[in-house]
């Protein structure tokens, strides 16, 4: 109870701060038309087409009474400008990841992904059932945005390198593009962590402006060609085990629509989260082969000392990040507490069965 | 091409067969209302929660203009009598899984699970973007059906059982509720394996007509207190890594629905399976410490050599279901190459992980 009134509270000071540009959608013939900035490049696989996904079933399941317009990376504002621009009402909704938007709330990195942290069954479940969406619309709520997980890309691998990784001394003075937290513990190695959007990495590790990368897994990272530079991909990533990329509503063009509109976006949402989810899962094995065989990629295995290390400066960035402010402090609270939960039942349940199916060979 | 043709004759054939009683949901009011019949017990937690949910969404979104009404076991029709009543146009749809209905095609034990088969992710990934629904959809026309996935469990446990399990031996005689292609294994296993719906398993176990029982996990196990007769349950099921429970419509009527509707309602398939899934994984671990600590329940792993066994007996199963008809082996065929596939990618993404969280304590 108290929350919704901070939270109504929050609403009605940033529209009143607001008020000369309160955004409102184009509505012409009835037809409510919404502008949908994105992170990513046009028609992207995955994170591009799954955008595109929630706008064409929005606009089909409302019968067209709902339009979504697309805008590509750059094509309105640039790749990382669309949390602006959303929260000042220049575009109505966005496609992005919520760590990118991490120096405006450092409770923001928690709604994509956590180091050491959940993987995309357990974010799932933590969002939708343990009030995971209730404190994202409380550190949304300060910047006049109402979100929505969109997908989850899953696992993501450790990344991509031009010389192997043998020991965790290999990450000092390495130049990385590597977001969110996961950055801060790339740091914390002793490593340099850079912040791009997907469609500058390329030319960045062609220049030699950062040595290594990552950025999804074999699937998305094949289409932007990291193997024509780094030869050496590493799995299983510690930085991110289950990315939200999410949807973002200006909340003044969500508090418009009526309660049948917001379940009908709220199942839109949820039905893409579903459906790209899978594709992740279903597209991988295959790029995989791909990348091994057609493109001379090695994939490693980071060994158990990598990983220990990693994990214990993950701990500390973590420690440090509860301290950033009160909020951030609340909702890493309620994530590590729910992961202490997770833990059990994954070992319970996939971690077990997954050991278990492999000594038979079917 | 040929598999729409096919289907698309079959439909016909059967539309002629039962002209008499072509299925047309009721309309009053310009409203179309349909009739769901379930397999669960009234506001059962997970199951019948879920396709109430899914009723819930079509009718929200859909602005009131497709009402569902729902119907617990036994109301309409019988719990296991649900895809017969669908089929004849009785009922409009139903919430139940497809295994229980394995006399009709043994083809439809691959759409709700298979031992040493795929996991929740997994599954997904197959029916969504792996061949299965296009699958699903030819299989179930042959009975004038379309089904969609309404939720997943997720990896279910292996049982309750009144004395442990130490070895593969101790399945020798044992009478066990457990349906589908696990009860098959059960039975190669020297037990006698027993279907019955969820509601009559309990007073069957008190009776002692069965010795042991599965279900599905904690969170839905304890609402039928099988904790109060057996205190041994066992970790991860070898039968049911990750079950559909699948929402089945009268092709008619499916086929009666515009093409905006259709989106519509597998849309709100979609978003009831993202939400149900991750609430079964987020109220496991709760119930997994409430039935050990308040109810005096053991669970154990199952070891690696009963593990094996179990594997080994699930191969024989496979292989021998597989002969059972043509299009079963397509399925069977279809399912088990993505497996391999899918069994690559786990290891890369969730399974080496889940291994390697676990090294650093948090």
């Amino acid at each position: 109870m108290d929350r919704r009134k901070f939270i109504k509270g929050a609403t009605i000071a940033a529209v009143g701060a607001t008020a000369a540009t309160l955004a409102t959608p184009a509505i012409a013939a009835g037809v409510k038309q919404l502008k949908m900035v994105t992170s990513w490049p046009k028609g992207f696989p995955g994170l591009g087409t799954g955008a595109q996904e929630f706008a064409d079933r929005v606009t089909t399941v409302s019968n067209g009474e709902i339009e979504i317009k697309l805008y590509a990376a750059g094509e309105l504002v640039g790749a990382l400008e669309v949390h602006d621009a959303v929260q000042a009402g220049t575009a109505d909704l966005y496609s992005s990841a919520e760590y990118y938007y991490g120096g405006k709330s450092q409770a923001l990195n928690f709604f994509t992904a956590v180091p050491f942290g959940l993987t995309s069954n357990e974010m799932d479940a933590w969002i939708q059932h343990g009030g995971g969406q209730e404190l994202w619309d409380e550190v949304s709520a300060q910047f006049n945005i109402k979100c929505f997980s969109g997908m989850n890309t899953g696992v993501q691998m450790g990344g991509w390198f031009t010389k192997e990784i043998n020991s965790i001394e290999d990450f000092k003075g390495l130049k990385m593009r590597i977001p969110g937290l996961g950055g801060a513990v790339h740091s914390k190695l002793g490593g340099t962590p850079v912040t791009l959007p997907g469609g500058e990495i390329m030319p960045a590790l062609q220049a030699g402006t950062i040595d290594a990368t990552e950025w999804v897994g074999p699937w998305n990272d094949m289409a932007f060609g990291f193997y024509k530079v780094a030869k050496h991909a590493y799995y299983p990533g510690f930085h991110e085990p289950g990315s939200i990329l999410s949807l973002g509503f200006n909340l003044d063009v969500w508090e418009g629509f009526n309660k049948n509109e917001q379940a009908l976006i709220e199942t839109c949402a949820a039905a893409t989260n579903d459906h790209m989810s899978a594709e992740f899962n279903a597209r991988s094995t295959s790029a995989l082969y791909d990348l091994v065989n057609k493109h001379g990629v090695t994939y490693h295995e980071y060994s158990d000392e990598i990983f220990k290390a990693m994990g214990v400066a993950s701990k500390e960035v973590l420690a440090e990040v509860a301290e950033a402010d009160a909020l951030t402090k609340k909702v890493h609270d309620s994530f590590m507490a729910f992961r202490k939960d997770a833990l059990v039942w994954s070992e319970y349940s996939d971690a077990s069965y997954m050991r278990k199916r492999a000594l038979v060979d079917f």
